[in-house]
C-alpha cells in the first residue's frame, strides 16, 4: 500500500509517496481503507515550516480523511468492520475542553490519511453521515468541526440571532451552513460578484462586497439596525479583528479562527475596548463536537461544498492547486 | 372604555364587563389601545380557584394581548406612540433568573388584556413582529414565551438533536415550531390520527398515536435507534414524567410546564432513578426571552397557530370554548 | 500477586483471593502498584446483585484506589514510572457529557483496584495530589468525583450561595467540604446529635438533625430567611426527594446522588410542581472533573474523611464492617 | 439639602455644590438618606471629557454611594423605610445580558450619589450587608460589582484555579478578594515592594513585582508549572493585554475591564492568535450581579478595602487626591 509523506517545511516539492506493507491494527486500534482525504491550510502552514504544533519527521500527510473499517483490534468497542468513519483531528480530545495533552494530531504528530491504509486508535473514528459520498465525508474532521466549535463552543447562535462570516474559506463555508441550521440570519464578506452570488445560493441572507465597501462592518450595522450581529467566525486575524469587533452587537461573541501565529500585524486597543464582546481564540474541536456536527448534517441533509477532486495518483497536484487559492469549498484526494 | 373582569374562584358565571373612564399613563407607564387577547390555561385555573400565584379582587382578565401605543409617560423610553407591542406576563422578570421579587404578573396581581386600554409599565412592553397579525401577536407572551424557555432556558437544543413534544396544547405546538427553527428533529405524541396530520404539517418529523401506542416511550426510543431524546417538553405532569424520562437520552433534559400544582398523582422514584437526565420545572420566561423568541419568529417568518377568534362583545363565549377543550391552537378575543 | 474477586449476586461470602502472575501493560497501559483502596455502596450493589451496569464474571472488585506507576507501556504519554495516581472509574470518559460509550468501569465491566498490581489504560490514570496519604488519595475516585460533579457539573455554587447536604455518606462528607471551598453557607442534616458535631467540624455551618426535626425542610427554610437553599445533594431518594424540592430556593438545584435503582418507592407530583427548581441525576464524573477536584483539594489542602483503615489482608473484614452501616467517613484498605 | 454637580469636561475645578429643596419619591421610586459615596476612575473620565456613555449636564456626581432609604413611593414594594440600601449603577439591568436599553447610569445619565437625599427608582436599590459600614458599602456599586462580573460572568473560577490580578486598582483588590472566596489561588502583580505585602495581606498567594520582573508572564507560567492561568483581570489595556494573554492557561479567559476607549496603544495580532484563551470585555455589571456578590460578602464576612475617607464638605479634596493617583483602596466621601 502507497502513503504520501511530507515533513516540517519540506515544501510541496519535498512531498513524497513511499510503498509500505499492509499494517495490522493493535488490540485499541482499527485499519481503515481510507477512500478520501482533504486539504487544508495546516497543510501548507505544515509544508512552508511555519506550523506551531508538533509535526513528526516523514508524517503521512492530511488530517482530513474518511473511510472504511476494515480490520479491528481484538479489545475494539467503537467501530465495526464495514463501519463508514472518519477521524477526529485530535483522538485524545474526547470532549470538554481542550488540553495540552490532547494536542497530538492526526497528520501532525500522529500519521495522517493521505494513504490507503490507515491505522488509528478507536477513539479518533467517528462514523459519518449515511447520505454523504466519502468526498463529501472527508472534508469534516478539520474545517467542519472547526466551524461547529466557532459557532457553537462557548453560546451557540439562537434562532434569530444573526452571524457573520468573513470570506469564502472553507470554515467560512462550514459556518454559513451551520449558522442556518442553527436557525440564524447569516451575512458574508466576500471580494467579488460571483462568489456572492456563491453565498447566497449556499444559504447567506445578505453578502457584502468588501472591495466594494471596505468599510464593510459599517454595512453590518446597517444591515442589522445598528445592532450588531451576535457572531463574528473571523478568519482573517489582524486584517480583520477590529472591523469585527466593531461588526458585533452588545455581549456579541468573535470566534477567532484559523489565524497564523506569525502573521506579523497588530491590532488597535481601542478596537477592543469599544466594544462589549468576548473574542475567543479556538482550536478545531473535540471528538464529542464532531459526532454533534454529524448529527446536524445527518438530520438536515447538509452537503459540503466541494471545489474539485483529484486522484490519489496526483495528490501533488491537488497541493498546488490548493496553494494557489482559486477554490470555493474543499478540495479533495480521491482514492482508486 | 370597557374591560372584562374575574377573580380567583369566581369561574366562567363570575366574569363581569365593566366601564370606565379613559386611564392616563404615569411617568414611566404607556396607554396600549389592545387588539387581541387570548387564553390560557392559568385563566381557567384563577376562575377555578386553583391559582397559585397571587390574583388581585376584580382584576382584568388575561396576561396575553397585543395592541398599540397609544399614549406614553414623560419619562418612558422603551416605547414610542405607535409601537405595536405584547406585554410580558412578568413585566419585572427583565432577564437572568426568575425570583419571587419579579413575581407580579398581568392578568393575576397585575390588571389584565382584556380591555380596551391598558396601562402598563414600560418595561412590560415588548415590539412584536412585523409580519404577525393583531391576533397572531396576542398568543405570544404567556404559550410561546413558556415553550421558548423550556427548551431553550437550560441548554438550547443544537441541530441535529431530537425534541419529544407531547400532546397538541398551544405550549407544545409553539415548542415544535421553536424546535424546528432550532434545526432539530421532532416527535409528538397525540391521541388520534386527525391531529397527527395536523402536527405533520407544523413540522413534526414523526408522530405516535399514544392511544394506539399506550407505551410510547418504547416508540420514542426506537425512533432514535435506542439513544432516545435530547429534550422533552413535557406537559402531562405525572400521566407522562415516568414515560418522558424513560424517553430521554443520557444527559437529557425534561421541562416541566404547566403542571398543576394539585394534581393528585405520583411517579415511582425508580423513573427518576433509571434516567441520567435533568428535569427541570420552570415559570414562563423573562422580558429578555420573550425578545429572544420574537427575533426568532420575526426571521424565520412563522405563524402561531390560531384555533378560532371571537369578539370582544362575545368574550365568555371564548372561555366557555376554550373550557371545553377541542381547540388545536390559540383561542383568541379580537377587539373591535 | 494477589487479587479479591468479587461478581454479580455473590455476595461477601463470595470473594475470593486468588493469586497471578506479574502483568505485563500494553502499549498504551501503565502498571500500578495499588497502596490502598476504599469501598463504595455500588460494591455492596454488585456483591448483592442489585448493580445496573454491566459487571465481569470474577472482576477484581473496588473502583476506588491509588498507588505508584512502576511500569509504563511503549506508547505512553500521560503517565512516568513513579507518580503517584488514582484511577477514573470511567476511565474513557474523558471530559464533557457522559455518553454510554464511555460506561466501562473500574471494579464493575473492567478490573479494578483490590489488588497488589493493576494494569490500568493510561486513560484511566490521575496524579493525586500531593499533600495526600495514599489511603486518602484511594477515597477519591468515586465519592470525590460523584460529589464534585454533583455540586458543579451544572451551575457551581457561587461564594454566598447556600447548599445542603443531607446525611453524613461519604459523597455529603465530601460534597460538604467542597462546598465550603466554593465559598458556600453549608446546611447538613443528621440522625444524632454526636455525628451533627462531626459535621460542624468539617465546616457546616447549620446541622439539622432529623430525628427531632422530621419537617427539617421547614427549618431550612427558617435557616435561609423564606428563601431556600441553591443546591441540594439528595443522597435519599424517595425518602428525601420531596422535602429536598421543598427546600429549594427559585431556581435551584437538587442533585440526585446514589438512588437505588430498585426502590419501591414514589413521590408526589405536586413536590415536583410546587417548586421552581432542576433535579438532576448524576453518575460519578468524568476524568475532566477529577482533575479539577484534585486541584482544588491540593490548593486548599484539604483531607478526605476517613473512618477506618483495613490491612489487605483482612480486606473482606471491611466488606463486612462497611455493610454494617456505622461508618463516618471512608472505609480504606491498605496494601503491605 | 445639598449636592455636588458635574459635568462632562468640567474638570474637577468644575464641581459646584448646590442647594435644593428636599426631593418626593414618585410612586416607584424610594428617597434615600446617603451615607457615604465613593470614586471611581469613571468620574475622572467624565470630568476630563472621555467618557463614551451620556453623561446628562449639571449631573449629580458619583455612581457609588450608600444610604438609608427614609421615605418609599405609593407603589414602592423593594425597599422599606429604614432598608440600608446601595443602588446598581445601572438601576435597569436586573439580570441576563448587558443591552443599551439598560445604559441610563447612576451618576451619568442619572444624578449620581455625591447627595444628601437622592431620589432613585426602587429598582436600583439593593440591600447592603449588615456587617458593612456605610462607607465600606459605598465602595460596592462600581469597582465591586465590576470584579464580581469580571471573575465570574462567563465562567466562574471554580476551587484549585488561579486568578492572576493586575496591579492594586480598586476592581483588583475586589477581584483578588472574592477570587479567594471562589477557592481560588490568586496571583498579583504590583509596582513596589510595599504594596506586594498589602497583597499578600489581602490573601493573594503570589505577587510579582512587575519592575523588577517587566516580563512578568513568564513568572506567571513558571508559579503555575508552565500550565498559565485560569483567569486574568486585566485593568491595564495595551500595556498588559499582551502578556496577560501569554500568561492563561488553555481556554482560560481574560477579563478586560476598565480600559480607555481612547487608548493610543495597539497589540500585536500574534498575543491572540497564539494563546487559546477568551477575551472579555466587560461594561460592570447587573442588579442580579450584585445581589448575589452582597450575599458573598455577607456570607463570608469579607469587607472592602478603603484607603481614606473625606468629609462631604470636603469632597472636592477627594477627587484631587483621587486623582493623584496614590490610593490603595477606594477613596470615600462621608457625609455628616
Amino acid at each position: 500500500m502507497k502513503s504520501y509523506h511530507g515533513g516540517l517545511g519540506v515544501g510541496i516539492a519535498g512531498i513524497v509517496q513511499r510503498r509500505h506493507d499492509e499494517p495490522k491494527p493493535g488490540k485499541h486500534e482499527v485499519l481503515i481503507r481510507v477512500r478520501a482525504a482533504s486539504l487544508n491550510a495546516r497543510e501548507l502552514m505544515i509544508l512552508a515550516g511555519q506550523y506551531s504544533l508538533p509535526v513528526k519527521p516523514d508524517v503521512v500527510l492530511l488530517a482530513d480523511g474518511a473511510g472504511e473499517v476494515i480490520t479491528i483490534g481484538d479489545e475494539v468497542t467503537r467501530a465495526r468492520i464495514g463501519d463508514r468513519v472518519a477521524c477526529a483531528v485530535f483522538p485524545r480530545w474526547i470532549g470538554g475542553r481542550f488540553g495540552w495533552e490532547f494536542a497530538a494530531q492526526i497528520g501532525g504528530s500522529l500519521d495522517g490519511m493521505l494513504t490507503e491504509l490507515a491505522v488509528v486508535d478507536e477513539q479518533a473514528v467517528v462514523a459519518i453521515p449515511e447520505h454523504l459520498s466519502w468526498e463529501e465525508a472527508a472534508t469534516l474532521p478539520c474545517a467542519g468541526v472547526t466551524a461547529w466549535n466557532a459557532l457553537s463552543g462557548l453560546r451557540a447562535p439562537v434562532p434569530g440571532e444573526t452571524v457573520l462570516v468573513l470570506g469564502s474559506g472553507s470554515v467560512s463555508l462550514f459556518a454559513l451552513g451551520f449558522a442556518k441550521l442553527f436557525g440564524a440570519r447569516v451575512i458574508a464578506t466576500t471580494s467579488s460578484d460571483e462568489k456572492a452570488e456563491r453565498l447566497r445560493r449556499l444559504g447567506a441572507d445578505d453578502v457584502i462586497n468588501y472591495r466594494s465597501i471596505p468599510e464593510w462592518h459599517v454595512r453590518v450595522r446597517e444591515l442589522t439596525d445598528g445592532r450588531g450581529v451576535d457572531h463574528v467566525i473571523d478568519v482573517g486575524g489582524g486584517g480583520t479583528l477590529a472591523r469585527s469587533l466593531m461588526s458585533t452587537a452588545v455581549e456579541g461573541q468573535v470566534a477567532a479562527v484559523g489565524w497564523l501565529a506569525n502573521e506579523a500585524s497588530s491590532i488597535d486597543i481601542k478596537a477592543i475596548a469599544g466594544s462589549i464582546a468576548t473574542l475567543r481564540r479556538i482550536a478545531v474541536g473535540s471528538r464529542a463536537q464532531f459526532i454533534a456536527m454529524n448529527r446536524a448534517i445527518a438530520v438536515s441533509g447538509m452537503h459540503p461544498a466541494i471545489d474539485s477532486v483529484f486522484p490519489f495518483a496526483d495528490a501533488v497536484s491537488a497541493f498546488r492547486y490548493y496553494e494557489a487559492g482559486k477554490s470555493f469549498g474543499k478540495v479533495v484526494i480521491a482514492m482508486p
